[in-house]
């Protein structure tokens, strides 16, 4: 995935195919140093060595250990964000893409483990990046949301509210699912997920 | 609330009334010192003054400041469940429950603001605590969910995957609407919330 021309920490945003190579290196690199130490034992030297750059590349586009963890998040924010939804947009009708969405988002978790560790942990470090996050993510759920009671495919409510609830059951199942234990497939957990969604206990 | 005879951390069970006393008052100033400062800043002598008890108190009860972490956080998970459960079973039936369980859910995070740091922390701290922690919130409600299920009160379906889901809408319509904004009222987040999960979207 590009970076994004917004992602918060940057000193400088680049302006070759290389640059963005070399800070999708760093970034990946950061998801695996930060991902594996936490961000207190995490250091930019490794950082630097796991993307296989120079130090110096790491200074031009990042000032320090916090600001490279800042842009992290941001990144995976949108990678988050770049995943799911095109897929439950791709959908025939929203209650389908619900479950498209929920199955993404189990297998990208899969493939990300150090998503929570660092999501969770920017709850500590960098508490505006944490819930910049949640609420980006929520209030696209949402907006998306109120479109799909605009074609009538869903029913009126508080559709921040349905958000924020929606968002947490995927987090959740995220966790257990895809990070704590892979027994089930996606799609099982999100035929499940999706038919509460959309049906509810009843 | 009586602490529990199972509470993880606990060098010693108290055996008098006094002695629970003691050990409720540790709790309760390990919550407010860990709440404030985080683990690593958090003190022990600071904890039993908070307390009011002497330093030797906190010893009697808890070996180290990790010791009362653990202890802090399986209480937490106990007071959340000993709000939350009986009031869903108050309730004339299952579906009704839920959104007195999300009201309740929800004040109870307002008047306990720490629990999320303190919860989310202990992912870091004491992982096994942590994972303890949401695992038998989960067990608890599909048990309730199966019960549910045979008084024909909701739908069959898995009910651990389920359980999974709604806890995560209710932690995070605590964080966004209990901890981070109180705008709303904690009735008006479970109408729509329990709404969610009785109807579906549809």
């Amino acid at each position: 995935m590009n970076v994004t021309q917004k992602t918060q920490g940057l000193t400088k945003t680049p302006k070759t195919a290389r640059g963005h190579k070399t800070l999708r290196l760093l970034l990946d690199a950061a998801a695996g140093e930060f991902g594996e130490r936490g961000f207190h034992e995490a250091a930019i030297a490794r950082i630097a060595q796991r993307a296989g750059v120079a130090i110096g590349s790491f200074y031009t586009y990042f000032e320090s250990k916090e600001a490279v963890f800042r842009a992290l998040v941001g990144d995976m924010s949108a990678q988050v964000r770049e995943t799911v939804a095109p897929v439950i947009l791709a959908a025939p009708d929203r209650l389908s893409g619900e479950r498209a969405g929920i199955a993404a988002f189990v297998a990208f978790v899969r493939q990300n483990k150090a998503l929570y560790r660092i999501i969770d942990e920017s709850a500590f470090v960098a508490e505006d990046a944490y819930r910049k996050h949640y609420n980006d993510i929520a209030e696209g759920y949402a907006a998306s949301l109120t479109a799909a009671f605009g074609r009538g495919e869903i029913s009126d409510s508080d559709m921040t509210i349905r958000a924020w609830a929606i968002m947490g059951m995927n987090v959740f199942l995220g966790l257990r699912f895809g990070v704590w234990d892979e027994t089930l497939t996606p799609e099982a957990v999100a035929k499940v997920a999706a038919d509460l969604i959309t049906n509810g206990l009843r």
